[in-house]
Formats: C-alpha cells, structure tokens, sequence
C-alpha cells in the first residue's frame, strides 16, 4: 500500500480515541507495571507518545519544508517521559496526547502537501537522507507500533496465569 | 500479576470499544489486507472474536462448572470466521462483537465464582487439564494479543513507505 495523506491522516486521528478508550480510568495495577528492566509501562509509552508530539513528527516536517540550508533533525530524546511524565495521571497524558495531536493534524492538513513536497528530503541523524513520505509514514507506523506494545505489556502481566495455553499466545513470547 | 476476576473484567469489557475506536467506519485499504498467505486480515480477526464469544470462553467455562462426567472441550475452529463473516461488513462484525461480549460479561458476573471454582478443571482437546482461572486469564492475554496483530497487520500495509526507518520499528519485523 502505497503512502496517501487522507488514508494516514484516517489512522492517525483515531489514536489518541483508541489510547483513551484502552486506559483512561484503567487502574495503574494495569497501566504502571513493564516487561521487565529497561522496558516501558502503558504509562510510560503516552508519556513517549506527547513528546513525540511536541519535538519529532511536525517539527520536522516544518524542518523539511523551511528553507534552512542545514535539515539535520535534532536527535529524540527516547527517555524525555521520565521526567516530563512525573507525578501526572494517565489520564492527563492521554488529554495531553490528544490535545496535542488535534493540533498538529490541524497543522499538517493546513500545509496541503503536494507530491512533490512528499519527496522533498531531511537529514536523520543516523539514518541520513529520508524523505517528508518517509516521516510521515513512519508516524503512521510508530502510533500502530506503541498499541501493539501496549497490548503486549498488559498481556505479560497474565503470563504466570494462562498455565499450557502460554504455547498458543505469541503475545506471551 | 495473579488473576483477579475484577480486574480481568475491566481489560475485557473496554475490547469491543477499543476495536470499535480503532476500525468502525476505517476504509477496507485499512481492515481488509492481511500479512501474506495464511494470515489474517483485521476484518478476519474480529469474525474470530466473534466466534470465540459464540464458542469458546464461556461455554467452556459453563462445562466447567457443569456436572458432565467429561470435561473436554469442544475443539475451536480457528478457520470458522472466513465462512461466517462473509458478505457482511467491519461494521457489522463490530456491533455483533460487542453485544455478544455484553451478554457474556453480564453472565460471567452473574456466575459470582468463588476462588475454589476457579481452581476447577476442564480438559482441553490439545492442552489437556487446564483450571478455569487458566482459561478467563486465557481470554484476556487473548483480546490483548489480536489488538496487537491488528495493530502489526495495519503497520506491515507501510513497510515499504518508511524508507530507512524500518530498522528503528520492531512492529515491521
């Protein structure tokens, strides 16, 4: 399947709906516990999520577009939620998440990108040279990504409880 | 984390809103591809559900608690969705998911098991004996590990848009 703005644009504005509906109110016995050490909590992946927001997909797409000689993105800070995240509730990040997300779809249907500024190139840096469709895409990718994770994470908490059934869940693996 | 009835209840009755969050209405470019042959399209999954809420989970639990000498279980037909699906819309299976799942929550509540029935035991046709607290822990890991395919179902439809970044998302793998 071939990147279409409207067709990502779909996905894109059902996530923070799907976030809330999985984990606002959800108890913390829930949405606090990891997979183990240096692995992220359902909490900890919102928190990933609004600063995702705040610092990559928008900014630099605006990067891209600018007419900064220089289009080397800032690095993203993958650990920022520890901080950014402490002594809030769940259900303030996941208001946060879609706050934020309104408004940068708002942003990004505003800049009625063309065919042309699709393919129109930033500089990633570790990856080198990737396109305004690659960005875009992959933000597509990465909200899909952090649900599966989500799904994962709560299911390992019953891994100890589903006795013999634990060989049909690959989840569980 | 060990099973607790309550909290169980509060992972399963959110699923049906969850999928509905994620694909009522979504165009078929998003809920009808799968992952290649002899895999599952997100429309496939939730004709799963269905037949799981239909076939599985409670009347397994229901033999349980019977008086039937013998306990196995009916095999699960893991293909049965593809005919019972057919001609009928994501929509559609939406609705007939979460009104079975109602009905099924509203009896398993109604049930009010004690920790010693959950300690009985049925027989699983491949698995052998399996308590019920191994089977109701089963169906949530199991609502947990479909949200997640349909998430890496939904992600795999970009692998080829997100250009270099592929090596940075574990869901495209």
């Amino acid at each position: 399947m071939q990147y279409n703005l409207t067709q990502a644009i779909h996905v894109l504005e059902r996530t923070p709906a799907v976030l809330r509906t999985y984990l606002y109110d959800l108890p913390t016995e829930w949405t606090s516990p990891n997979e183990g050490p240096d692995t992220w909590s359902p909490f900890d992946i919102i928190g990933h999520l609004i600063h995702g927001e705040q610092e990559d997909w928008l900014k630099r797409t605006n990067l891209i577009l600018s007419d900064n000689e220089d289009k080397t993105f800032e690095p993203f800070d993958r650990f920022a939620q520890f901080e950014l995240s402490k002594g809030k509730t769940i259900n303030e990040l996941l208001d946060k998440f879609e706050a934020l997300r309104i408004e940068n779809l708002r942003q990004l249907k505003e800049l009625n990108l063309s065919e042309e500024q699709l393919q129109l190139k930033g500089r990633h840096p570790a990856l080198g040279d990737v396109t305004l469709k690659e960005l875009l895409s992959c933000w597509v990718v990465h909200d899909l990504g952090h649900i599966s994770q989500i799904s994962r994470v709560m299911a390992k908490q019953y891994k100890a409880e589903v006795g013999p059934w634990i060989q049909f869940l690959g989840i569980l693996r």
